[in-house]
């Protein structure tokens, strides 16, 4: 059963390394999908982190969306070797844990 | 069919009016449903305005969760007389038309 | 000196703190200018938490606001007695401390 | 002076171009300036719009901020022959301005 304090860490914990990571892959090339996942990834992880936190009615369904996109953002970025890239995967695939219901 | 501009001016003009009606509800006496959804639901469509921006593939998603949020927090403001509720329900009722597919 | 991830840190679990206190003093009177002050504390923070993980060149003045919103926060939440706005003016106060240069 | 209703609309337009701007960039070599100004320019352009649509005390120092952030954007926006780059540097330009006391 999912445990909101650690989905909330999880989040946030996320939403810090793709921030990293879509920075830092803009002096690659070849990183285009992977910022772009990261970008939409900061932004959900952020806002379903609120959400959770305040108790929202809305939580669980951002939850549901949270997971779909650390899987993605997951999958693109352990296609790559930097080390933002494998951090970033890493935190992903625990926030996606730490989201399902 | 869903028109991306349509959705992001309205999501936008939605997020404005629940921030207003979320602070001048803080005044009232027996709002609090009513500002809790207006903050769930500036928070949701601004972040639908922004995917929906940047073509993100969750833009979709987030809409059909931006149409629940938005027709409920319309709901809840029409119980109430003051002008910001008025004007925030309808543009939640607006906003959820747009958002939808 | 200014430590970039402990001002990280500070800001995210100020976030937090912030949506709770703002989403339980609903249900208070008298806590008006407490969850004005919060929910301009959990953007803010969020806000800061975000440019300073992507090493932004505008993190240093968001610290600098999140600095003065935390202080302004800090010293209203702890007017109160309530569980979440003890909880609140702490962290706020921590953050306030990591956020100065 | 300013206009609280115009340096939201300026907020919100500029936002949406710096989303088209980020993205469409991220194509494009030589971009990487541009990219990260325009996510800067972003995020501050939307949390300014959402202080000064609830009359936040902290609206003013975020839109000095924002008047920064929009300047400097314009100018590496304006740089670029892109389509997506002159419309930014436009809406940037108005934002600054709007968003001036």
């Amino acid at each position: 059963m999912k445990n909101v304090n650690v989905s909330i860490e999880a989040c946030l914990a996320c939403m810090v390394e793709c921030e990293k990571c879509a920075t830092d892959c803009l002096t690659m090339e070849g990183h285009k999908a992977c910022i772009k996942l990261c970008r939409d990834c900061a932004d959900i992880c952020a806002l379903c982190a609120r959400l959770c936190a305040r108790g929202s009615k809305f939580a669980d369904e951002l939850c549901s969306l949270c997971v779909k996109c650390c899987e993605e953002c997951a999958l693109e970025c352990s296609k790559h070797e930097m080390e933002c890239c494998k951090k970033c995967a890493n935190v992903c695939k625990k926030c996606a844990e730490a989201c399902k219901m």
